[in-house]
């Protein structure tokens, strides 16, 4: 049974997943679909890209990540199939789906032409529906990507800051903030072995006109309740919490802003 | 593998949903279940019939489709089958699921009343689970609607106001807003063919307080963002948005809003 | 086709919810997921206990039934498994299964230890993905709970004020509060005969500040919208409803309140 998942700023509110959802189903009724999410930030392409990226390597071999954020929808930008290593990515090009597909390893990017795999009638404002589901499906009945459209090498790649450590001081950024408030970093773990940071080690983190020190843990419950801390989240990045509260409404911040870590003891 | 889809205003907060689903697994295993929206607002049986009927036309022949906003519940209405050219519906009899049964031209409707199709105990507030489910899960193994209810005639059908169009002005109401603040309006392109109403003419809307002219385009991106336009959305109907914003917000209205439209030029 | 519902607190705008999920469908493709809700309130152990207990008896026998508010993650609360007589239960020790299964009978309860059944690097953030979701998928391909680890009788149990019913005064507090606004309490309906109570019957309620007298119907539509009603709800216990409104709201109360309850009459 192939696996689709699905992403898309559109909300849950209205018919617009599940309009997909059929339109999967009536090309390939025995696909798996599984949403990642439906409540990427509406237009933002960037916390579409970092969502879809986080969770691309749970899924097996051969899932199709179809993805949607498209402010740019009925316009000249381009629909493309990416084939990475191990799966299969769906979307407009924009940049959404490169993040995870490069996390895989990209092989070929294609565009997405032949009218035969889109369906019929192409709306001017959902493509989500009228293009990508139906080109999800085919693939996962089989179509080669290489069918519905031509190779093309200049697709869209998302220009993001490089975080850098320079004599152990780490300027980066904030990736994303979780529904728990959590700040997710572009500080890799590698990144913070550069800086000698270990486990106990006091952090001077700044972000905005707020600096704090605070302990790199283990887990949440190292520090008390309502308590900050800094700790590898499940991405593999430095992430700033507050114990069971919301570390990005104490700090005021969104995704974007950028962020100074140094060691403070 | 049978399609069974799920409409409610139950929200995605509680266990209702599961339990629905649990239901229906029960019954019928192998069923494929695909949530539309749980998120209708509370009690409001126009917007669930509305987006119903915008979704129904993706699914394969042979969906079975079910639709509870029920603020009748355990009252004397009625429990009713709908069977169309394609689909079977499920649901109160409060018109929720006329809309989008016309769409595809009813057929036969039932009342539902055989005792060995629902559960054994029915709750007095929760006929999406006890009702409804096992209805919708024993049509899909197979059971033939007459089997569990008499055909019924005088099914209640919602009473919406039609738009009309005298000497090139529109008259209306906004159907539903969806999650992006799109203003879903009453005017089909048929009849905004008939006002001769081409793309890239202006046109001026009126809502409540507020008159704009804005300008009838093919896609959101031909006008700057933030910015109004009028375009054919996605459910065949024309829709006032805003580039990127959210037009209801803008207009401060709501679904059963009168609208007005007329060639600017 | 195994069953697994998911329950937990991580919202759905994140992708945590799919990569469980794409955990799972990669141990065991074949496996049917059903959500049951990831809206908890954030590391509220008691609400989801709630609601699982809530939607159990509606799955069919084996079903697995993953359940993670976990706000001691990575300290030393253990992760167990709860074989009941007709489910079994993965999450956390902290009491969140254990009403749900001990409303079916608690048979066995493990410690998960083995590590070839949970995913080879363990994260200190997220072990719904990296533990449970792994375990549960080999469950659900058969593997024995005795196989994942150790049995203990130490698993700890929430500890619940057990409402009393005094010379016809009801003493209990509010278990829940559902999106509707119904105020759902600790009053079973062997309770409620205990007091005699009768349909029609006038209550007075007392909770916080407010008393109120209301009537103990069938039906939310026995008393005018907007009005104030006692019911029996879905999940067998007394509820607090306004017919169309939210009584929550009006009452001013939360989970954990307290409850009076006497015959008005």
């Amino acid at each position: 049974m192939p696996i689709i998942t699905l992403l898309s700023d559109f909300g849950t509110k209205d018919s617009y997943v599940g309009q997909m959802k059929g339109v999967i189903l009536s090309i390939c009724p025995n696909a798996t679909i599984v949403d990642i999410s439906h409540e990427i930030e509406k237009f933002n392409v960037r916390a579409g890209a970092f969502v879809l990226a986080s969770a691309v390597s749970c899924f097996p071999r051969g899932t199709i990540h179809l993805a949607v954020v498209d402010p740019g929808v009925g316009m000249e930008r381009r629909a493309i199939i990416i084939k990475s290593k191990s799966s299969i990515f769906v979307g407009p090009d924009n940049g959404i789906l490169v993040p995870a597909a490069e996390r895989e390893g990209i092989e070929h990017v294609y565009q997405i032409r032949n009218e035969r795999y889109i369906l019929p009638k192409v709306s001017r404002t959902f493509h989500g529906r009228d293009v990508f589901a139906p080109v999800a499906a085919f693939l996962a009945n089989g179509v080669r990507p290489r069918e519905i459209g031509p190779e093309i090498k200049d697709y869209k790649r998302p220009s993001f800051t490089r975080p850098k450590v320079v004599k152990g001081n780490f300027t980066g950024e904030i990736l994303y903030i979780d529904g728990f408030g959590n700040i997710i970093t572009n500080a890799s773990t590698s990144l913070l072995e550069k800086m000698e940071v270990k486990e106990g080690d006091l952090l001077k983190i700044k972000m905005e006109r707020t600096a704090k020190v605070v302990r790199f843990c283990r887990a949440y419950g190292e520090v008390p309740k309502h308590e900050l801390l800094a700790i590898i989240g499940s991405s593999d990045f430095l992430e700033i919490s507050i114990n069971q509260g919301n570390a990005a409404e104490f700090f005021n911040v969104r995704p974007g802003n950028k962020l100074w870590v140094t060691k403070a003891s």
